[in-house]
């Protein structure tokens, strides 16, 4: 099963406390981009998988999405997103990611945000998500990028004047990594962004768009420290059809 | 027009004494892999964008391909080149990658091998390419990879004990990027895997196989020195439908 480090007291404790946990969807900066690449949800069957504390979920119902299946392996956080809705629309359930079970053609839209990094076997977990997608259905998912996942020290390396770079290696050594985030041993899954995408291909995904998140002038001129996070990406951005 | 620096005099002269200079295809690491994207060129059209030497060409004749046209923007190149055959079914001209032009609905295959990095209108020469090809006709090529080419000092960075680490920055920052690469001032265009791919999509194809190249440990074992190549990838490498 994968690592729940979710319900890890010290993880979830620091985890609430992020600027995403708080605010929710206006939270998280890669927000705006990853929007743009979802259909109109109205009237649609939605799942988020990884729903967390639920505000996509919610959100896609002020959308006009008919019904949200929001699938986390965090008791903590599945209690804290039913207690935030009392909407019928709206639906939770614990779901481990690794070995996912989905209705079969059941959802027009798939969604995941910052959980396909702790899946081992995420070619498994695309297969499900396709065979539970209708025809003409799309996956919208973010996942940490491999830039950022990839080094055995990932840091910012101060040179001369200040100016950061981020010491990569290891990119091509798919496999785990293992960090002190928030709590000491958190387990992600690296992989390139060719193995990501060549697993959807090979299932007939067709992919329809591949953002490498930074954040836009905009965003940088009211949070200056975002400025970094245009040296390396956080975050890979991905849609697909099935 | 794109800088043509194979023809100036000392890149010329280093480039043609690196292993795949010399060699061909066989010295160019990463050409079994790109030669696996390849559909079975018997009888086909096919263009090679950036030709070189016509290594390639040669090559794609002796496989079955029908008809080869080579391009290039060197004239020296294209002399070596044309010197190398008697082959009718060859044939090369050339040609300014910044503005290609080629018969519509003409070709089965265009392959491109590490000619990409040069283009600035990177997505009007795919729009010409996806013309040129007939309807279920392919495009298969290799680049230097964004995080080979991103860096404002692209260099390694040797740590405790030797390790190697390739220290990343300015990745979202796209446009030129001049390094002396055996000439000063070769001029390169830097773009993210999702701004390539998203050009290609925008313009209706559909990518088949996205590729960020390692050495294979057999490759390793014959040339241990190619293993630092894991710790970031040098090429990447596309195929993609019309």
């Amino acid at each position: 099963m994968t690592q729940n480090i979710y319900d890890d007291p010290e993880f979830y404790e620091g985890y609430s406390r992020l600027q995403r946990s708080v605010e929710g969807l206006a939270g998280a900066p890669e927000w705006p981009a990853l929007r743009a690449l979802l259909p109109d949800l109205r009237g649609l069957n939605v799942v988020d998988l990884g729903c967390g504390y639920g505000w996509f979920c919610r959100w896609a119902r002020e959308q006009g999405a008919a019904r949200l299946l929001g699938l986390d392996v965090s008791e903590k956080m599945l209690a804290r997103a039913r207690a935030a809705t009392s909407d019928a629309g709206v639906a939770y359930a614990r779901a481990d990611m690794e070995k996912l079970e989905l209705p079969e053609a059941s959802f027009d839209v798939a969604y995941s945000s910052l959980a396909l990094h702790y899946i081992e076997d995420l070619a498994g977990f695309f297969a499900t998500v396709h065979r539970a997608l209708i025809p003409n259905g799309r996956l919208v998912f973010s996942i940490e990028h491999p830039i950022y996942m990839a080094p055995t020290h990932p840091r910012w390396l101060v040179g001369a004047e200040g100016h950061e770079t981020w010491p990569l290696d290891a990119y091509l050594v798919e496999g785990p990594r293992t960090t002190d985030w928030l709590a000491k041993g958190v387990v992600k899954q690296h992989r390139t962004i060719g193995t990501t995408l060549n697993s959807l291909i090979r299932l007939g995904f067709a992919i329809s768009h591949v953002e490498e998140w930074g954040p836009t002038d905009e965003q940088i001129k009211v949070k200056p420290e975002w400025a970094r996070e245009r040296e390396r990406p956080m975050f890979l951005l991905v849609a697909a059809g099935r």
